[in-house]
Order: C-alpha cells, then sequence, then structure tokens
C-alpha cells in the first residue's frame, strides 16, 4: 500500500533488521524499542488490523496461507528466542495499532535484561542465533 | 496450583463472567478492566508464561491439546466478537504477565467505546451473543 512504512520495510525501499521470515510474514527489531531487542512482526499482505487477516484453521485444516494460526506460531517462536538471547523468562507482547496502519505484534524482553538496546545488529543477530 | 487466583477461577472457587470456554481454556471478563468488556484468556492447566505453553501445531499435524495455536485463535474469536458488541474495528491484546503468576492473555476494545463498563454481566452477554 502507497504511503505504508510497513510495507515499504516489507519491499526493502527501507532497510531493517530482519530476525526471521517467511512467505507471508516479517519480524525484524522495531525502531521504537521497549527493550533489547525489540522485534515487530508484521504480514506482508497490507492489513489493517492483526483481526483482519485470515483466522488460524483448525489443525484438521489446511488453512488459508498467511493466517493467524501462522502469525502468532511466529510470534511464540521469537519469544522464544528472545528468552534464550537475553537470559529471561519474561517477555511481553502487545497489539495495538494505532500508531501504523499497517496489521504489526510486538514482542519483546522485559526491560531488565542486560545489553545495549541501541545494538540493533548485535541483538538481532543474538535472536537469530536462538531460533528453533 | 495451590493459592493461585487463576486456578481458583477455573476450578469456580472465585465466580467469574464467562464468555467463551473449551477443554483447555477459559476467557472470562477482567475484574481489572482497561475498558468495556475487557476479556482475559487462560489455559486451564497452570503454566507460568504463555510462552510456556506447547507451541502451535503446523497445519499438518494433529497437534497437542490445550496449544498456542489453539489458545490464539480463542484471542482471535473475541477480539471478533468484542468488535461486533462494541462497535468498534479496534480491538487491543496484551502479553505481559508479571500481576499474576499462571498465563493470561488479555483482549480488550480501545477506550473510546460507549457503555457501562461496570456493567459486567451485560458486557459479557454482549461478547457471548457475538461470538461466531
Amino acid at each position: 500500500m502507497e504511503n505504508c512504512i510497513f510495507c515499504k520495510i516489507i519491499s526493502s525501499d527501507i532497510p531493517s533488521h530482519k530476525v526471521f521470515e517467511t512467505d507471508d510474514f516479517l519480524a525484524s527489531l522495531d525502531i521504537h524499542l521497549q527493550s533489547s531487542g525489540h522485534v515487530q512482526v508484521i504480514p506482508k499482505k497490507h492489513y489493517r488490523w492483526v483481526w483482519d487477516l485470515p483466522a488460524a484453521p483448525s489443525a484438521a485444516q489446511a488453512g488459508v496461507p498467511g493466517n493467524n494460526g501462522e502469525y502468532f506460531s511466529i510470534v511464540h517462536k521469537i519469544a522464544l528466542a528472545q528468552r534464550k538471547a537475553f537470559s529471561t523468562d519474561w517477555i511481553l507482547s502487545k497489539i495495538v495499532g494505532d500508531e501504523v496502519e499497517h496489521a504489526h505484534i510486538w514482542v519483546y524482553p522485559d526491560r531488565n535484561v542486560k545489553g545495549d538496546m541501541n545494538d540493533f545488529e548485535g541483538n538481532a543477530e543474538k535472536i537469530r542465533q536462538n531460533l528453533q
């Protein structure tokens, strides 16, 4: 979508520190940090709200590509990697969505974790190394 | 788990305004409201953190009962019902988790929605009527 900052991140017109990517979703570091390694997960297709994506299919169904089941499973995957990367059990996740009109989910460690919040590439690499 | 307030809600030792329930999850109104119809979704089994639940299976897998795929699909279902019940597109969801040591996800409409925040039973019923 024209003039959408997240669509420009997806098209690489705006650079980002990617930590994980599928055909339908991109996880990269958020510039407006809540804490070290604050990740934002966004669908590559432009949706206004998280709740506008197709619902997660039941386990028995094939499912529409890019559905919310896949979306949340990526959030979970990032959270588990952040736990290891930043040595904390406490990972927060928020869906708010009024700031940028493209669906996005934040996932970030608690603010007490050690390390340099502004070392974007170092923190992205820590998360990437702990993805499973 | 003994002395866990959410386990007591699940066992009905503490009453709650239920909006939706499966074998493994309970969605009921949160007493500490962010807005009208603020719902909290909790797993019936005691987990400390949302990230401790089994991961969502891929669509092709049978999946462990009570996994995060089902968990998040319930959050999505509640959000869609709240949109209709409170005539807003904007639904927030937060995973924080330091206040009560039992996994929980908040789902609630923006604070500008009309209605009486403290009409718990009326708001629970509005959500139940809009579940699909």
